[in-house]
């Protein structure tokens, strides 16, 4: 624990500089978030000065901007285990430090739990205050909103730090993204405002006192927040110390829900990371001196979906497609620089997402959704009775399915196929390679039987191209890639990698196995299945097992009445750590070794 | 259809008129949604004076207030089969009329649905306007924040009427409530307008002007909307016809963005209901001179779940609880009454609700969530991402469980069991009974090592008390009902009663059967399960069969390699219609007579 409130500013200050200079080092050498965590250092230790973290609760929205927290929570030393397998996560975790509050990875959560935390302190009757920190990115999310409209009515005491630094991971869109811009510059009024006090010097009272409310909310001017409840207090320059703990002791001292409104730069104090939206918000290893990638990066499914659906854009103007605040990491930012009339970014707002491409459909057009299969979760109920129960043809891009790696937890894309596919209408289908994910968009684009999803992994494919050759998806068509009477492989999506590579070291070892290429969640294959030989069927998918694949063949296997056994390599019910999808996996006994131990063992 | 048009304001009153009787003669008769529907009358018809339903898209928010619409566009005569098996739907429906524009049941869609017709409609070069009816209750929900917030921004031509009836379903709570009304009442500002107009007319031209617009501020009053990038008009009188319309036509002139506040009355024209808050929102049939309900109400889970619990709260102040506009709806009301400290209306945001819960399970408290089963889908990602990940024990009670009836469609609680039985740490059980409900409810309060859900239908359990006696909840647990060699109906929650009266018709035909209450989704009893000597087992809950119960057997029984045969009596995979709970099982071949035949089949 570094302690904070012995310092003076200019202690402060070198702190804030050295945080920097240990977040730049294990980034740099390690990846990670970069440029909100650095643009937050002064906030956070402010937040530390004036709040008591012993007690007071810290609430960190999506908490990747939390690292100066962590540094200054006794995980100094072992920062550089960030994100690594094993080591200390890049999100705010209860079970890795008491000082993190409350588990936070998907955006827009912070002032629920604040609420939440206030409701439970009101009642204790203890005299704690939750703390805030939230980007204007998070601002998009419904849920904010919720929460404000209950916090503005009851009045809790609840500080909420508004980090304002003009971007969410993408370009900031959406109104209140302008109001933000408004508010800081304030120039429209700023003229008028000294004409204005000099006249009303000679004004009557009852007027004076109203022109001096009407003064207030263009210089304080949040009028957004006070009309939903809450006190306003800013724009404050974010990265001024002395000018943040000030602030921060008016707002605490208030006893009411209150915003400040913090201007800060993104990036701070990396010059090659400052100003820039998109690119060093989360980042890989780097040259510290050039800023430079030290790998070169490969082909992503990202990039082979997104660079697919440009060239069928082009092609067919009904061709349309939407994502949530992630335009480069679903690569929808090249379709919305070529097509800016046909592809939008809506902000962090997966529900409006989903339910404004319904229409479209059918109206006849074509739309994409592209959203990280973690997120699509905050859609759900937009798929069930918006898109599926009438039946529109949205094609949902579900990207990062399966384990995600570094980020852990929070954004594992697991759940997918068991929640999508207890709906009814919806058509469920995955690539195995970059060949067949561009068949799987051009499958999507001419589908127009209802809604359907496809779902591709974070970064590369365990397969690798033309190990197979790309077919083309036809409803409900699964493919026998390789044969056997022996033992099958029912392998899916990004699983079918692992299936082979399994059935190549088995091969070596005198163990016959064949991979079938189930493709189609939803529809199945039934027919394939049916005439298969091998009565021993091993599934391999990257998602959960509980409602997952197994359980759907083990139930047809038992209402046909086949005599299949079947076993499941698909993942077990906990949630996934984080780290490389290597070690996760031998963790969690799914990676091909441990796969090849196991069926070596039972067939030895 | 009614020509609206051709008619002078004399006529459309007379029509509003004649509206409200046929509403209130069907309504009174089979039962409906009443308030709303009676204060949207004028405002329906306005919209269809104003606008062309031919054409532009007529978006109703929720939809049951849009029983105007339907009498307007060819539903006059078939309005009687409302809400009845085989009848015309409670909410709009595009596969009902071409004059539906979308579907809708769940609340705050309304808004993303006319952005995403108005970029079809920009796209195709139209001059159709999408027209939104919406209720100030529907305004809390954040999905209607991040629509607005896109609309604001991308300024496509809206007309948003919010139909402000100083009501949702409950008491309207929140923060934008309170602005509503601050909104229509005006008075702070009323008197200063005057002198401050008088003062400035000797001043400068461009402090005039500011003013001018400062005025505007507080005379035209819409603030928040304006901040929000929306031209704001009103409040007006939504029953005065006259006004309405010409309201609508500068709003249609404008080629933006507006909402136009109308001030109505719930009830409107009928005595009765006028000015009641939750009592005349859905009624059963109903005596028309008296406003008495024909039927007496009987028990309900609903009630046995709020009795239990207030008996809990009673004894345990760290009970706590929320619901998400549904006071009444989830029994949550009598709580509220008891403790207002401790239990809490959010508004329509589910979101906001989960996630508010968990801090008060990390602070010690006992929280629990009462939703209906279709709406907690709005909550999904909350509950994955703010309760299951770090195991908060969050208690949630899950109304509306099954089929609930008329509301149909959008309402059916027929998917949470397989959306939740996929997350990691939760706990999933059901009552069969209201005595186990009972039981239910204590079991949540006890169990502190995780999430934990129960389920329990609308109106009353198909199992009467006492056929059986009422255990306790035991982890895990399951429960022989009745044993049988033969046949072994494992049933599920409401299930149970329908798998006791098929037992009984079937003992009656001499086929053996025996009843298993699993009581546990997750975990479920594998000893239990083992040990069973019939190999023939007939799964029986309410809920979808795809990634339900039957496939979760059907895993178990492959996996251990048991010599079983299931049978799945879940319901199938489309989205079920709306009618009778036993008029609909019977379509879907799921009631207790179709499962007697299909078995007698199997077994002759």
């Amino acid at each position: 624990m570094i302690d904070v409130k012995s310092k003076n500013i200019v202690e402060l200050e070198k702190l804030a500089q050295d945080i920097r200079k240990r977040i730049l080092e294990v980034v740099s050498a390690k990846g990670g978030h970069l440029s909100s965590t650095l643009g937050a250092v002064e906030l956070i230790i402010a937040m530390h000065y004036v709040f008591d973290v012993e007690k007071d609760p810290f609430i960190f929205d999506v908490s990747h901007q939390a690292y100066a927290h962590k540094l200054l929570t006794g995980r100094w030393d072992e920062f550089d285990t960030l994100r690594q397998f094993g080591g200390i996560s890049g999100y705010t975790k209860p079970s890795e430090s008491k000082y993190d509050y409350f588990s936070a990875g998907h955006s827009s959560t912070s002032i629920s739990v604040a609420v939440g935390a206030a409701k439970a302190i009101k009642l204790k009757g203890e005299e704690r205050i939750p703390v805030v920190l939230i980007g204007d990115g998070a601002m998009s999310a419904g849920m904010v909103y919720e929460a404000l409209n209950e916090l503005g009515f009851r009045k809790y005491p609840v500080v909420i730090i508004l980090n304002d630094n003009e971007m969410s991971i993408g370009k900031p869109i959406g109104a209140l993204s302008k109001y933000l811009t408004r508010l800081k510059a304030g120039k429209l009024y700023q003229g008028f405002k000294e004409k204005f006090k000099k006249f009303l010097d000679s004004a009557p009272k009852d007027v004076k006192y109203m022109a001096k409310k009407f003064e207030e909310m263009f210089s304080v001017h949040g009028v957004f927040f006070e009309e939903m409840g809450l006190e306003y207090i800013g724009p404050i320059d974010g990265h001024n110390l002395e000018e943040v703990i000030e602030t921060l002791e008016v707002a605490k001292s208030l006893k009411k829900p209150v915003i400040v409104h913090a201007k800060t730069i993104k990036g701070k104090g990396y010059e090659q990371a400052e100003g820039y939206y998109e690119h060093w918000h989360g980042v890989g290893p780097f040259d510290l001196k050039t800023g430079k990638p030290l790998k070169k990066s490969s082909l992503s499914a990202t990039k082979v979906y997104s660079e697919t659906l440009l060239e069928l854009a082009k092609e067919d103007k009904n061709i349309v497609g939407v994502t949530a605040a992630m335009p480069s990491g679903t690569g929808m930012k090249e379709l919305m620089k070529e097509f800016p009339e046909r592809f939008w970014d809506v902000g962090i707002a997966e529900q409006h997402a989903v339910t404004s491409m319904a229409p479209l459909a059918k109206e006849g057009f074509i739309p994409f959704v592209a959203i990280y299969s973690t997120f699509l979760q905050r859609g759900y109920d937009q798929i069930i009775h918006d898109v599926c129960l009438d039946n529109y043809p949205v094609r949902f891009a579900i990207d990062r399915a399966g384990i995600v790696g570094a980020d852990g937890e929070t954004h594992q894309g697991v759940f997918d196929i068991g929640y999508l596919r207890i709906l009814p209408n919806i058509t469920i289908f995955a690539p195995r390679d970059f060949e067949t994910l561009k068949k799987a968009v051009r499958f999507a684009k001419e589908f127009n039987d209802g809604p359907c999803a496809f779902r591709y992994p974070r970064g590369a494919f365990t397969l690798e191209d033309e190990v197979f050759d790309a077919k083309d998806f036809e409803l409900g068509k699964a493919e026998v890639l390789i044969d056997s009477d022996n033992i099958m492989f029912i392998a899916y999506g990004n699983g079918v990698g692992k299936a082979y590579k399994a059935h190549k070291l088995l091969k070596e070892q005198g163990i016959d196995t064949g991979v079938v290429d189930l493709r189609f969640v939803k529809p199945f294959d039934k027919e394939l299945l049916r005439s298969l030989r091998a009565k021993k069927w091993y599934v391999i998918s990257d998602n959960a097992k509980e409602g997952g694949i197994a359980e759907m063949l083990s139930d047809f296997v038992n209402s046909e009445n086949l005599d299949v056994s079947i076993e499941s390599f698909e993942y077990p019910d906990e949630f996934i750590p984080h780290g490389d999808v290597e070690s996760v996996e031998r963790l969690l006994k799914v990676d091909v070794q441990s796969i090849v131990e196991k069926i070596k063992d039972q067939n030895a």
